[in-house]
């Protein structure tokens, strides 16, 4: 016999889809749900709805937009002759947050992974070269995590870009602010060695 | 500036709202959902919505249903002259999953707790006494969680049923299977001991 009414057994088995709630957290969430007003879980239901149907990428930068070209590629204030490659829309979420950064973005939307079987095709970087090749643009930071498919992908990116005469940098790697030398890995204190500016 | 379009700014918020859920964690399922054909996101809004409107509470037993009575309490299969009363619709699948118990259930969906201002009319115990009135129950199992507000439901509960003639039993405190005596706590280990039967 089921132990559940059916219709709270298959949103249980919804929300178990969703990447890091495991059966108990699912049944928790459920069962919030079943205790809210009608018309919240309307709101929540349309939120779904309209996250995915509202949007889709900016063909100008692959970030996740509402309107096309997204709110920064339109933007009158943002100095338009830089560009920062990141991966992920996040990506831009946490560069803007630091509010040092003016300029326009373009999202990768993923990485080069051979493990993976995603090649430069896979991702946004075409659309990249073209932006560059249009002309205007004069420094491409490479913004990818510093993993090893973050840097192979920011790698490729260079090659190609740094013939075509524009400047192209990447983000720092070392210590974390706040961070400690006796507890950093080998690899991030060598970066943060090779990468000593004077002061 | 906003940093993410609203309609995902949207869906982060609705994320938010459910316990256990924060602010990184709502980014993620959000992103997560962004990434899944629109035929899961539509199906996955579905779910929340039957959820809430395809079910209710048991006339009879007040567990949640999508049939009124639940199909517990009109099973044929079921004793029908034992009641097991625990707390919430969670608690009944619990009990169900031991398949051990064959009998009929009442959930208070709630337990009384003056701190937070729960009497016994707020909870579904009223309806409990009226299903022992109306008579051929023999057994009442107080199932209520062994914490302060189970404890005091489960003594009011047996202060009105025991006069009514019916055998009114808790389950078992002791200490879980598996554990372990050295790290049981006072009160469990105490309850264990006030609990022992001759083998």
């Amino acid at each position: 016999m089921d132990y559940y009414a059916p219709p709270v057994q298959h949103l249980i088995e919804e929300f178990e889809k969703l990447p890091g709630i495991g059966h108990k957290t699912a049944q928790r969430l459920a069962f919030h749900v079943l205790n809210l007003p009608e018309d919240r879980v309307m709101s929540f239901a349309k939120a779904l709805v309209d996250a995915k149907r509202k949007t889709s990428f900016c063909s100008v930068c692959g970030n996740i937009t509402d309107v096309d070209p997204c709110r920064i590629c339109s933007s009158e204030k943002r100095d338009k002759t830089t560009i920062c490659v990141v991966q992920s829309p996040r990506d831009v979420v946490a560069m803007e947050r630091i509010r040092e950064y003016n300029g326009l973005y373009h999202v990768l939307n993923g990485l080069i992974s051979p493990m993976e079987g995603i090649g430069p095709d896979d991702i946004n970087i075409k659309s990249l070269i073209k932006r560059v090749a249009h002309g205007g643009i004069q420094e491409v930071i490479l913004a990818t995590n510093p993993t090893v498919e973050g840097e192979a992908t920011a790698m490729y990116i260079a090659r190609i870009l740094k013939p075509m005469g524009v400047k192209t940098t990447r983000i720092a790697h070392g210590l974390p602010v706040g961070g400690d030398l006796e507890y950093a890995d080998e690899v991030t204190l060598a970066k943060s060695l090779e990468g000593r500016r004077e002061i």
